[in-house]
């Protein structure tokens, strides 16, 4: 084997990346963690997570994930900046081509590159994402206790959001730019019968209001009789504008896995792109893929639960499923069940 | 719906049932806490955890426990004594029987009940337990570089340790008391094929010797060429005792999960009675069971992983299962489906 073949690439360096990564370089893999473009992941998006066991006080999203590096590296695991832009998967070595124009080739690669929620392009979204505008009720909705807050989307996910911030805060709107819902019917009709939510139809956030400091405190809302507001002043139609005080935004309009280098090799996703992990043979989750070396862990390869916790724990099954594997190849290499004529 | 039928009941107080009651009292689910016969479960069984990520310079087993405990509280979970003993889960309410003679209703309950090590009844086992003696050699081999160190067992796991272990060790002696081993044939070979792991027939563990202060410093093993020489020893027949200066001994002779108390029930459970979780309709991994309303997490439903960090998310995905298996409860009551004569 040639020193230039890497046993373990990390793609992520969000929770599950790190969490991979102290498991993989703790077992003396040596792995290479890939930052990406957004690197410590959707976490750093987040002030203060509350609900990652072992925090009775909480920690701040950014300060776990340099806690989740710094452990890394203690282990040896290294960083290195850039992204996969595509990659050649069937046989091994492994290759990977970089944004940054290298190509590195490995062994085994673990796909934690994450999803990314989609954002709506309201006025200061940049600026007041995660001081009170957030992309995960699950995790920021106990902060709002007491708050009328708004939830921009139209699907089950959005109406899901909407129910749960209803435990917490006086009011919850459900903005929604069209008419009707995407949401199923039985998810639209607990949202309808459920007293302190509302759905105002037709309308969009154009802008949100606050500061860092003081967190949401407005926003800004238009709408036309014949939905897709913004659009509609953007081409110069006449829409009503309307300022409203919330005290917490919550996007709710999807995530987008980070899969696109997936493209033209054998990783199975589902119709959202998200990755398919595989169970073993008595029915258990695993981590592998539909293609050999290569494992999925974190919200890459997971629409539903999407938490830091979670993302923690399958990274370690991937470093776990990927050392599993090295040991069956170095095995494989002393002992070839073929031998080349 | 009368006051004395609780939302949520957690069956145990390791790393996923604290978890899961972090999420459940977070999401106002008011969660009980059944501590179990182990409050903490396994991991206070641990002296340091390096791998559980978000810790850099690794935390106490016990330490984390208690964090854990204390996240819980802060979020209005409540904690009592005692374990169940037998559980009536075929209709709403479940109802659980405790050890302490009370009965329990509940609409939903997470099963984190975990697996316990199997112990093979060595002098000073007890107390040396976390302090050179290790039931996990993912968790603690890497604090035994350069060391001499005994793994007790004759399966794939005890194979799957000692070739971990060989990573860091010196010297591995698997301690076996047959003459054959129970690991497939695969993981044998790789043993027979290490040139740090030895393999000594017929020899059993008697006694451990250390402090919890200094670790481990040596073992007694007891041999006979009939195998089984502690039964033999105890019965009188003459063995041979020998004693050897070894840094660590790792038990893995198995784990016993603990989901007695299901017998009877619709819970699936595997040939070693480990809790079957069922696959979303994408196939996605959940916590659901084969009974409505209950949910595993953790050890009890883990032969493969059994870590902390992989207890820690499967407890929050029990909780958001369970949060929306009650959503959906609630909305059946409020509109049912079947009008009662």
């Amino acid at each position: 084997m040639t020193e230039d073949v890497h046993d373990l690439v990390i793609a992520g360096s969000g929770i599950a990346g790190l969490s991979a990564a102290v498991y993989a370089a703790r077992a003396d893999l040596d792995p290479l963690l890939l930052e990406g473009d957004e690197p410590g992941g959707q976490l750093t998006l987040t002030t203060d997570v509350e609900n990652y066991l072992g925090f009775p006080d909480g920690v701040g999203g950014m300060e776990l994930v340099q806690r989740g590096k710094s452990q890394a590296e203690q282990f040896g695991a290294e960083f290195q900046h850039g992204r996969i832009e595509s990659a050649t998967l069937d046989g091994q070595p492994l290759e990977l081509s970089l944004s940054t124009g290298d190509t590195i080739r490995t062994r085994a690669l673990v796909v934690a590159t994450g999803a990314s929620a989609r954002w709506v392009g309201a006025e200061n979204e940049a600026e007041l994402m995660g001081h009170g505008l957030s992309t995960c009720a699950t995790c920021d909705g106990a902060f709002h206790r007491g708050d009328d807050v708004l939830v921009v989307g139209g699907g089950d996910s959005a109406m899901e959001e909407a129910l749960f911030l209803a435990k917490f805060a006086d009011s919850v709107t459900v903005v929604h730019r069209r008419e009707e819902l995407r949401a199923s019917e039985i998810m639209a009709d607990r949202v309808r019968e459920h007293e302190n939510v509302r759905v105002r139809w037709n309308t969009e956030l154009e802008a949100i209001h606050g500061s860092q400091e003081e967190g949401v405190t407005g926003a800004t809302l238009v709408s036309h009789p014949d939905g897709f507001p913004r659009e509609k002043a953007e081409s110069g139609t006449d829409v009503e504008r309307e300022t409203v005080d919330v005290g917490g935004v919550f996007y709710a309009v999807g995530h987008t896995p980070n899969t696109e280098f997936l493209d033209g090799t054998g990783v199975e996703r589902d119709g959202e792109g998200y990755v398919r992990t595989r169970t073993d043979e008595t029915g258990r989750p695993t981590t592998n893929t539909a293609v050999n070396g290569v494992f999925a862990a974190g919200d890459v390869a997971d629409p539903a639960y999407r938490q830091a916790i979670t993302a923690a724990g399958t990274g370690s099954m991937a470093a776990l499923d990927a050392e599993q594997f090295l040991e069956t190849l170095a095995e494989e290499a002393q002992s070839p069940v073929e031998t080349p004529a």
